[in-house]
Order: C-alpha cells, then structure tokens, then sequence
C-alpha cells in the first residue's frame, strides 16, 4: 500500500518534470539540479560561478529551501534572476515546485538554470525536477565516509564538487577515498576539487560548465 | 489524499513508538535519538561518550544508516552492543526499525541507549522513536545559518551539540548567531560548544548525561 502510493507518486512527478524539460528546452536552457548535504557550500558556489560567468552566460537560480529566504536573497545582490521555493517541511523540490517557479522566472535569453535543492543527501536523488544533468557538493569536512553511505546521490549525479578542500590540514578525511568510492559507484562522474572559500579550482568548475552549455 | 496517507503512516508509527518507550522504561533505560546532518560527527562524538562513560554507565547503541556498517563497526571495536539499521533509501529511523532492534539487543543492565539516526536535517525530527530525548549536532562548518533554514530539528531538540569548533577559525560562521537563532527557535535548548577531535568541551556534555541517566 505504500509502495503503491509511493510509486503513484513518483509517476505524477515524472510526468511533470518531462514537461520542465521541454519549457526549458524551447528556451534553449541548460539545467543543473544542485544537491548536497545542509552547509556544504551551494549558494557559496552558486555565487562564485556567477561571478565568474556572467553576464558572458545569462544564468538564473531556483532556490529550495524547507524555510527563509536566506539563499535567493543572497543570489539577488549580483542582480540574477532567482526565485525562491520553501518546501515547508518537505525534504526535497519535486517537479510540481519546479513548475511553478518556472512561470514566474524571466526564461528568455537564459542560457543557465541552476535548481538548488533542499540540503538532504538522500531524497533529493529519488525526484527528477526535468533537470539536464544533477550534480552534488561534498564538504570535505562531512569525512571520507559518504560515498559508501549514500550511494543514490553519488549514482545519479554527473558530477560531484568536492568544497572546503581549504579545511583537508584540518579535518581527518581522506580525498582519495571519497574519489575512489565515487568512481566505484559511479565511473563515469566527474570530479571537482574546489575552495570556495579560497577560489582554489573554481575555474576548473565554470570552465566545465561553459563547454556543457554553449 | 497524500496528506491521509502521511498521518496514517505518523499514527502507526506513533503507536510503535509507545510501545518502545514502554519497553525501554520496563528496563530502566534512558534513550536518546541522535539527529544532523550527514558527516556532523554524530558516531564521533558516540565513541568519545563511550570511552568517558562506560563501564561507568552501561551503553548500548542502534546505528541508522542508508546503507553500510561503517558506524556499528566503528562503535563494536568498543565493546559496546551494537545493532545497525539499513534504512535502504529511506531517509530516517521509523518506530518500527527499532522495536526490531530493540528485539535483537541485550537490554538488561543497559543504563543509556542511543539511538543515532540517518544523517538529514529534515525528516528525523518528524518520527518519534520512543526516545525520552532528542538531540542534535551541528558542524560548524555547516555554517550559522541552519537554525532559521531547519527549524523542526532545532525546536523538537532538547539539546544542540555544536560540533566541531577546533574549525571554528577556518570558517565563516557566526557561533552566536547560530546559539540566538537556536534559543529563539526553542529557548530551553541545552547547548554545548564541542571538539570531538581536540576533546574540548566533551566533559560538560558527559557530564549532563550523567545527570539526565542516573
């Protein structure tokens, strides 16, 4: 009975996040459904790659938050296009969410959508929004022990961004072990070493991102 | 017709969660379900407790995990009973999972049990387990805004672990605010400031449990 409504539930999402998908293709949009843990750096990234890239790339934001408005109000100072969704208890954006904020964004002219999910490093990965591709942060200070203990984000995403590599002196985590596993559940992600605190390997990750949406 | 099926799943499993209290009180153990986010150094700040309190206090703990056993063999090397949940997707402990535990572990004699969660922010705070308390842990490398961004967990909490604070210099997070934030959201929250890797502050949270389990 649960599985039934569950899976019932997962359909209607699907079907929606299909048609996210064709909005934003008719746009000519690329889109990134960001997703981590709480506090690895999502917004931090956000704002380093905007800074970076634009206005060479026109980008807007969709924020998801179970509550504040913290983040879009963050991403509104460099003047982008942001929306910001609050789930209200809910621990990850579904398709339904995404569609609306879609009506409300300024989509002309957009080359780049980023979809930052709600900071959960499990049900994220089970709700496709219509996304082009899902990438996850890692904070190298949640230790080297994630990748074997959550292993649907790590599976779906096209990229993993490991952050903070700024605090590895400091923490007792193991780099190449978060690599490794990552790889093993998942050989063909992506893998970026950054510091948004720093700038360190930021460049690696916008240049990736320029040649995905061009 | 989703919200039906949501209290009726919150119903059983408040029923289940009785009937663990009862059997947890019938053996005069006192409980306490650990909550953070992924990589918070919840199974850290476990076997710092562990070796400061027992043999003194007698301890037994039920490790909830997505997936793996890193955590349950982390916590047998200290000779402690030990039952790990797989949880296989789902983002929280249920009432279920651990009467099942409670089923398979040696009870007699056990003074302080903890329960340790599966890493998220958001849905551990709406499952009552059975538990005489909740408590949180926050990374301060999460950085100071969860407080206003998750506000269940910080309001169903008796009290907030703020970990990692040897980081405190290498990140940009603001301790008072996340300690106002907290009292705002839940103004008799017990805090406590903690290393779990320098040891400091873990003999003030030892000490307090002491008290509540004796």
């Amino acid at each position: 009975m649960k599985l039934q409504v569950a899976s019932k539930i997962l359909g209607a999402n699907e079907r929606i996040a299909n048609e996210n998908a064709n909005i934003m293709k008719g746009k000519g949009i690329f889109s990134i459904n960001l997703m981590s843990s709480p506090g690895a750096g999502k917004t931090t990234l956000l704002e380093k790659t905007i800074m970076s890239l634009s206005p060479k790339l026109k980008i807007a934001v969709i924020e998801g938050d179970v509550a504040g408005s913290d983040d879009a109000e963050r991403i509104d100072k460099l003047n982008i296009p942001v929306i910001q969704i609050n789930t209200g208890g809910g621990c990850h954006l579904d398709a339904g969410m995404v569609q609306d904020a879609l009506k409300d964004l300024p989509l002309d002219g957009i080359n780049l959508l980023f979809i930052e999910n709600v900071g959960n490093l499990v049900c994220p990965a089970a709700f496709n929004l219509g996304e082009d591709i899902k990438v996850m942060l890692l904070s190298i200070a949640e230790g080297h022990d994630k990748p074997l203990k959550y292993p649907n984000m790590f599976q779906t995403s096209s990229a993993l961004v490991i952050n903070k590599i700024d605090l590895a002196p400091y923490v007792n985590a193991d780099i190449e072990k978060i690599k490794k596993d990552a790889l093993s559940l998942n050989p063909s992600i992506k893998i970026f070493e950054v510091s948004c605190q720093t700038g360190q390997g930021v460049d690696k990750w916008t240049d990736w991102l320029q040649t995905l949406s061009s």
